[in-house]
């Protein structure tokens, strides 16, 4: 087993809401906060907390815009997330790939 | 995308350390506590905390020995063990699936 597979493993993209939420941005251009909150099912305290996370590493923008007077926020993956969230992926083909040799 | 693949992955495996020692222990009957702390480069404490998270999930069986005098701790799934990572790895394999589809 090849150990540096988990231990690289990026604790940001990890966490499993927000692997969701980096899952839905990279098979889009860009997604409403109201979009991620519901198809995850999460709370407004709980969905900004894990957006506020990826955005200070450096993987999220958000833009605050109106649309018809209400306050519309979007999120989409920078390059930089776009990048980490490859990197991540083929770390965890890999896990996957050395599990499934066992098995 | 399925959300459920994400929001359903057992934290308790999903945590990288505690998914590479499942991982290990998933490709072989036992290992000892030295084997797994010298793989995954981890302090005493530090992998004792997560085989205990571990045991107290019911997935981790620990026996305490002795081997020439010196005691020797050896780790092994539980039954209940090896059904969760199965579980936690077929769920892993779709969300690679889905974010592979995309990208």
């Amino acid at each position: 087993m090849n150990p540096e597979s988990f231990l690289q493993l990026d604790r940001v993209i990890h966490e499993k809401v927000r692997l969701a939420i980096m899952s839905m941005l990279a098979a889009s251009p860009d997604l409403s906060f109201t979009e991620l909150r519901e198809t995850l099912q999460l709370t407004d305290g709980n969905l900004t907390s894990h957006l506020r996370t990826l955005q200070e590493s450096g993987y999220l923008a958000v833009t605050k815009a109106y649309q018809d007077s209400r306050p519309l926020t979007t999120c989409s993956l920078t390059p930089a997330g776009r990048k980490a969230f490859e990197d991540y992926l083929v770390r965890l083909e890999d896990i996957v790939r050395q599990a499934r040799a066992i098995a």
